[in-house]
């Protein structure tokens, strides 16, 4: 069997990638790649290998190479940005894999990583303290009709939402569509973190309100996150309370320990 | 201002621990935190500190006593397993901070994790390539209506579901309760991944399925991963289509990059 990696690079900060993912690269001959994700990894992670860089939309052209060097023998990694196991490329691995009668000679691994909910979360404060959903706004490959439905039954369960891909130059209409939709149910001083490219250069972090957001100010490169009927502002942090206080108060000092 | 640093251990294994969670440790002269986290800890790590170590319910016990030790200018560590943003720690910290008027002395730092639903998902293949929400069924803090209306909007959304906190000692009708919800709007077929102990001593990966798992199998360190309508086995393996094969085929070879 030859491995096949798929590794989660997290927000792209070599302080976030764990030693899994550093001990997969190094092992690895071949690695495939996203070309954003790979000029985020310290050049001498991938001196010596066989890179393969394809653009955006090259997922399933590099998921098949990636598959290609393995099933031929050699060690091989697929990098992917954030977790590989949420919106990234773990799952078409796998698929090609048993659609390729592979799995016989691959052994697929997927190292698991800092998903960008969590990245933009800690950058926040802690907003995802309690329930919460993660939706993909763009119907590149979804059907807009099970978006909207999966935001509306969100908003009904008054999960905090994690919103991913909310705008692209290719799809501006959809995030204002969310907005409008979100206020028939939520209230429109409902906050709304704001985080664009957490742990990399140029990191912004703002709490909006869900009522005056203006969609032209996020892109693609945005990870956003609607507080639930819970989530409040604390000085400059979102935070959604799990309920400790309300239950216990704010309890005995250290002398208890 | 004294640094306080909400630190998340990720699964436990220190292959999974990212160097910033390291320095943090470090850095830290006080580290407190639950037992079991800081049993998983190398013992290296916490080597002439003053440890501050709690059991399961002592969580603001400890984020106080952190809180104190840190605004009496001791640069400290609260650990929290798996991702401190995620039903962590990193929330109890802030509340408490506020509360106490701390802020101006004390510098919180949420360090960022690999939460337990991205461990489970890599173990179980690619379940949580699309829409997924987070639901906990403890009800110590969350009264159980509300548990019990965001499982029923996340079936109706067809979210891929993750279930933190899925059965104790305490709470051993919960779990049977929310199967049987599940029941009325998914498929007595829909796959089940059951992960216990992710990347920890005791591991176990099992895909069961939702008419038949009998919650009497599962504990306090499960984490179980509820298919959406598109989740599928393949294999041994769990895997939600993101939907680039039915759109653009298995594509080209590896002559094309």
């Amino acid at each position: 069997m030859t491995p096949l990696w798929v590794v989660s690079t997290g927000p792209g900060d070599v302080c976030l990638l764990p030693p899994l993912a550093v001990g997969a690269l190094e092992q690895a001959e071949v690695v495939a790649g996203y070309g954003r994700y790979l000029d985020l990894l310290p050049a001498e992670l991938l001196e010596g290998k066989d890179i393969m860089r394809t653009g955006m939309t090259g997922e399933v052209a590099r998921c098949s190479a990636a598959l290609e060097t393995a099933f031929a023998g050699r060690p091989t990694a697929v990098v992917s940005g954030g977790d590989a196991g949420i919106y990234g490329m773990a799952g078409l691995v796998y698929e090609l894999a048993y659609e390729k009668g592979y799995t016989e000679r691959v052994e697929i691994e997927v190292v698991p990583g800092i998903p960008a909910l969590s990245a933009a979360a800690a950058l926040l404060g802690a907003p995802l303290m309690h329930d919460f959903a993660a939706i993909s706004l763009s119907d590149r490959l979804t059907p807009w009709e099970i978006i909207e439905k999966r935001v509306k039954h969100a908003a009904l369960g008054d999960f905090v939402m994690v919103i991913y891909n909310p705008r692209s130059k290719g799809r501006s209409w959809q995030l204002g569509r969310v907005l409008k939709l979100l206020q028939t149910v939520k209230s429109v001083e409902t906050p709304v973190g704001v985080v664009r490219q957490a742990y990399r250069e140029g990191q912004s972090v703002d709490i909006e309100k869900l009522g005056t957001l203006d969609p032209q100010t996020v892109d693609m490169l945005t990870v956003l996150v609607v507080g639930s009927a819970s989530t409040r502002v604390l000085g400059k942090h979102l935070v959604t309370p799990r309920g400790y206080l309300e239950k216990y108060g704010a309890g005995p000092g250290p002398g208890v320990l």
